[in-house]
């Protein structure tokens, strides 16, 4: 038996484009003589498509669809495809996340999921009833266990989130492969967890594993595919790339069942390597699907815009990729010499445009209602406003998408200004802190000097008040870096932090600091998320409330 | 018996806080010589924590507020509060949500919330597991049948969310009384709602009901209070006040059993009066819990504005609403000489800052860049912006809040400049239609002109082009509004509208404004939600999509 994994980059809610996708790749299947192609979860509608769900309409087309595939696969292929489906009771949710398993051009067998991720940014419970039947379907001698993403994932651990395991109730009924389709997102630690997780299926259950995930960015979640298939010995018989649409056939008795093999085309699974190529993916995917070409950034010289600068040139290309450069009387000569030895590397058009007549008028008109208050934040924001306004007049006259550099770090603590420099329509490293963007930019310098020294060993400052630098009001990074990343990604409360050796008052300061920035991250641009807990969809607090800040 | 229900306002997280008033509802209840004290669910942490949850110093503090109560009210009276529980067992989700019964200065008895709302604004199963047994309390010679929220919801509709019922599992044991402790957040349709779910478990089970709801604004959300007291027979003997503490006693045996009696403050319960009513609690408690006492808003003499202006006067008083008017060269006199008008009826301060010395650097600044590119939505769109940064700058140097004016028709089909008009801290209006702006208006004048006429009676217009009127934009508000309401409340598709008789090319068009205006919508200040689906947390859309939008 051959059988195919289709990993694929959907758009959600495309009904057509998604259909062409689909079929083409039947087609390829069918060319290619496999007995049986998989697809990934929700793949008609793609994933995830959120409150969509929630309309009839939406649903028909999901079975639309399905109708259409079966007559292409016809008898020449069976195919297992992901799509919602109506659940035919009255009790519970309307909907099922189901896998159509599509023989002979029609339905034969559904496995709807039973376990329903909902935490972090998953909501699956708000649209469908978790399967609790389990059943196995045969094709062409097999017994073939069918499930969707996070129905393996309960393997066992001392402290599991659900209370049952479905692989454990369909291995009582002996199959002898089991498929998994899946839209699992990225993050940096995501790629060896999955595999860490299919291998415990495999070996706990005696069993082959066919894993199809889907790729690309929708928005926030970005998907990287490493579709993955192994033996029932829990040995790696192929990781599909990272990132890219892949269609592979396996020859189940040669490949998977009896011989070992190993696979040999051992990706670079570093973080940082990771990040770099899920950030360049996100960017790529946002413009691709919104049918834009070009992004405008705000080049400081600092180290985030640059970082932005170069992802994003090699995500749209050089000539699509105009950065402004807006120095202000505050600025540093080298603010500006730095950006211009980047853009010289890159290769990239730049603008130039000072903001300090526009501040001088702002200022002239609002002193009179100042009440000669003196110079503080209000300034500071008013500077980075004004280049707010620029890069988006400039987007609106152009019709470029202006990318956010605003990093985790600052994303976490609030120093950012709202309607300034938090502007955009795609945040690229609000999920990456200050620390792990100097770890990307060197990455980036590996094998010659991209983004100028000179950005990367300088003290950051916002330039925003003569000589400032952020150490003026913020804890040094590696510091701050380390408590953000137990509160925000560990959960771990003022405590338990301390218990790790920092101080109390620190805690304090940086616990009130981010919880009464919640009221900024509210109207920031969609973040790429590529770490386990994310600001966005997956990280929901109250704005109002006062836990932590007092 | 003496049962009370303390209906009360919490801050989410200020556990100090709301103990105290907790303690205070507890000895008003000890000097009544209540025998038993009914508080709302998750009243020891505010609702909803959202995933302050998932910390174990959260849990620990709610744990600490539960002793502590218990402590006060000792063996004086019987308490019934609500918090989280841990989950004793290693399965399923870490938390119950539950109805602490204490009695005698010791937990005696815990009930944990069954059905758990996962749509729209909730999200518990993204922290609780369901509870699956069922038991009663005796307390005092009655058997009692504790509920929290939702748990009294599924009332035997012919297309259930879930697949039990609990009250139907309660009364199987034969209890005496049904409590059921609610967050349960107000809509315009809520509160009629609400009685006739209440009645229909009292009658159903034929058991008094004691419901006891929280009151106050968390953010978006509202609590109306409106608590009830019923007998057995469906009569209302109480309903509590909406949009205010209130702690109240009832003797069972005189009030409750037995005797028919009814109850006579029958408040007003339009949806113009609730909703206005309503977005005053919103603007009220959002600045008390946040503890800033002034807002500012910018005043454009139409008729947003001038509610919300109105809205913020009786939220937060006349001295601390600070107006701006901001003409510019395509700004009409009556805009100036109305909003005047409404100023000196309101008794409030005002600024006049004309934007167009400011625009006019922009513009001899930003035009070498602009390549000969003829006026569009860029320069409509910088006019706004520069409207936001003197607002934004007042609101920085006095420490005042910005309103936003945004109203929910705009809000829909993206009519507004990002960072321009949809900057604020709150959007009071933008779960209000622009029909419905106009019916709170009328409501506000029903007894004297506060709005002025023409504000009411001339025809919607941005002003940021000569002789620019929303109607060369949009479609009628009357039709706009109606086909608005169909897909975003009603949930209805693209075929079903057309079936209510509006023209396919015309719901085509505004279908697709909508979903393509979705990246402006993720990042506008937190809004008033007074309607049963608001943009917001309960509305979740995929940003990039394709979904009607061809």
């Amino acid at each position: 038996m051959k059988i195919g994994l289709a990993q694929l980059n959907y758009m959600i809610g495309d009904f057509n484009g998604n259909f062409e996708k689909m079929k083409s790749a039947i087609e390829k299947g069918i060319a290619a003589n496999a007995d049986l192609l998989l697809f990934s979860e929700l793949s008609v509608c793609g994933y995830p498509p959120r409150d969509f769900l929630e309309f009839h309409h939406f649903i028909n087309e999901c079975e639309n669809v399905i109708h259409k595939l079966a007559a292409v696969a016809g008898n020449k292929i069976a195919i297992i495809v992901g799509a919602p489906s109506k659940n035919p009771t009255k009790h519970g949710k309307d909907l099922y996340n189901s896998a159509y398993f599509i023989e002979d051009g029609k339905v034969k067998f559904m496995a709807h999921k039973a376990l329903l991720p909902t935490y972090d940014v998953f909501d699956e419970y708000r649209y469908f009833e978790p399967n609790k039947e389990f059943n196995l379907v045969e094709f062409k001698g097999k017994k073939l266990a069918i499930t969707v993403c996070e129905d393996i994932w309960d393997t066992g651990e001392t402290n599991p989130l659900y209370r049952i395991n479905p692989v454990a109730e369909l291995a009582k009924l002996q199959p002898d492969i089991l498929i998994n389709l899946s839209a699992s997102p990225f993050n940096y630690k995501q790629a060896a967890k999955r595999i860490d997780v299919i291998r415990r299926n495999a070996t706990q259950f005696n069993l082959p594993v066919f894993y199809c995930n889907c790729v690309g960015a929708q928005t926030e979640l970005i998907f990287d595919g490493g579709s993955v298939v192994m033996n029932a010995l829990g040995e790696l018989i192929d990781e599909m790339p990272y990132f890219e649409e892949c269609i592979r056939f396996y020859d189940l008795a040669s490949t998977v069942e009896g011989r070992r093999s190993t696979v040999d085309n051992q990706q670079d699974k570093s973080p940082t390597k990771l990040i770099h190529d899920a950030l360049v993916c996100g960017i790529q995917n946002y413009f691709q699907k919104l049918g834009f070409k070009k992004a405008i950034l705000g080049l400081s010289g600092g180290v985030d815009s640059a970082l932005v600068m170069v992802l994003a040139v090699r995500a749209l290309g050089k000539e699509n990729v105009l950065s402004v450069l807006m120095p202000s009387q505050f600025s540093t000569s080298h603010s500006v010499d730095d950006s211009l030895k980047l853009l010289e590397n890159l290769g990239s058009p730049h603008k130039i445009i000072p903001i300090k007549e526009v501040f001088d008028v702002y200022d002239k008109i609002l002193q009179p209602h100042f009440e000669n208050k003196p110079f503080d934040v209000t300034e500071e924001n008013l500077q980075a406003r004004i280049r707010g306004n620029y890069l988006m007049a400039l987007s609106n006259k152009f019709g470029y998408i202006l990318l956010n550099t605003t990093n985790k770090s600052e994303a976490a603590v609030g120093y950012g200004t709202l309607y300034g420099d938090m502007c955009g329509g795609l945040a690229v490293l609000a999920d990456v802190y200050k620390t792990q963007i100097y770890e990307v930019c060197n990455y980036i310098n590996k094998d010659e000097e991209i983004i100028p020294t000179h950005i990367l060993t300088k003290a950051p400052s916002a330039e925003l008040r003569p000589g400032q630098k952020d150490s003026d009001s913020l804890p040094d990074y590696d510091v701050l870096d380390k408590v953000l990343l137990e509160y925000i990604e560990h959960h771990q409360g003022p405590d338990e932090i301390e218990q790790l050796g920092f101080d109390e008052k620190l805690i304090t300061r940086i616990l009130r600091m981010v919880n009464r920035n919640e009221f900024k991250r509210h109207q920031t641009p969609p973040i790429l998320r590529v770490s386990p807990k994310a600001f966005g969809s997956g990280r929901r607090l109250p704005i109002v409330g006062k836990y932590l800040e007092s």
